[in-house]
């Protein structure tokens, strides 16, 4: 008999209008950028081509993923798939730095605190004095945060696994999960079950709307985990 | 104190190719027109402009209804909603009909035979001989029907509304549901009660991409219900 090999896809949002003026997004709602739709459908394209499909789909509660994830269903003829949004997935908030261009951050506080902000472990942004207005009930039930470390987003990307889809993975369903470059990166610290000494994790950069192709055995530990490079 | 009205929201899917050609659909997949798209946005303007929001939607399987349900919380910047999906809010199915042209078949059968087919309660279509193979593992769990009555449709729409609609209901949250002419009526059966006579519910035509907008007391009787026009 074969091992068993689950797969679980993890998908970067096609970029958004803001990826495009390099600007710090997090909780901002920035749509996906025209070409950010169309790398999503050149990904779904991607994913259907190699004889992939999936059980369910688990997003952020931004519509740069959740346009992301929709194309990939159209794509892949999947409209029907069951999904989870939720506000776990979405991207570490970059607290008093949303909205500003990258360069002039690196400018005002320079290039070395920018990158310890942008890939360091433990070190949190400028926060929000309060947490931003929602612009809507979608975060009826939390108060939003003002501004978090990789460490901080690590915690509630790891819950949302533990409750939504390692139960199902032992299941034997197929998850397809968009979200965000950093929260990605923060869970796929939780599924290495990689330590906090960053060294891999500092340098794990994600592209957008490249699939990441995790192989995980019968207790969830990954096999492999390689982009589906088109 | 002023009495509960809890809102609750059906929708028909704007139109689809079928609808344009005059062809039976049932549980065919066939996608919206892009009329049908615009149709949507529309409605989901009405919807906006009309000062509803919501806390969840359902829908049926089928791409006509998803994609209907996708324009509406593309309009009115609800793209984070929690959805769910269900075959038990697919279409009537319509048997050996799916696919026929409705002119065709009233030659050959009968005007008053098709009448019958399409209106009456329990009258089931002609059956197919087998349940027609799945494209993919959408209805994994279960036999998709061979042709059903109207009478057939309504118990998995009450099944459906008791299990996930009204306990939401109860909660407070406000739902719409995306899904087919025959299966709203039938459901409209349940939320109204209406004994299987049939004559109020023969006469209940919902046209497509018209939000049908329900009060509902605390016990969620109907206070009244009445369509939202443009």
């Amino acid at each position: 008999m074969s091992p068993v090999r689950r797969p679980l896809v993890l998908l970067r949002h096609g970029r958004s209008e803001w990826n495009i003026q390099n600007r710090f997004t997090g909780w901002e709602d920035v749509p996906l950028s025209p070409s950010g739709a169309e790398d999503a459908r050149r990904a779904g394209a991607a994913l259907k081509a190699a004889g992939f499909t999936f059980d369910f789909a688990a997003c952020s509660m931004l519509k740069r993923a959740v346009e992301t994830m929709w194309e990939i269903q159209k794509e892949m003829d999947l409209m029907w798939l069951p999904t989870i949004p939720d506000w776990r997935l979405n991207e570490r908030h970059y607290g008093a730095l949303q909205g500003r261009n990258k360069r002039e951050a690196a400018e005002e506080f320079g290039e070395e605190q920018l990158r310890q902000w942008r890939r360091g472990y433990n070190s949190r942004p400028p926060l929000l004095e309060r947490p931003a207005a929602a612009p809507d009930h979608r975060y009826g039930g939390i108060t939003p945060p003002t501004g978090e470390s990789l460490a901080d987003a690590r915690l509630r990307a790891a819950a949302f696994y533990d409750e939504h889809v390692a139960p199902r993975l032992r299941a034997g369903e197929r998850p397809l999960i968009v979200a965000h470059g950093n929260i990605l990166r923060a869970l796929t610290m939780r599924i290495d079950n990689a330590d906090d000494s960053g060294g891999a994790i500092e340098a794990l950069e994600i592209p957008t709307a490249v699939p990441l192709i995790y192989e995980l055995d019968e207790n969830l530990r990954p096999l492999s985990r390689e982009f589906l490079r088109r």
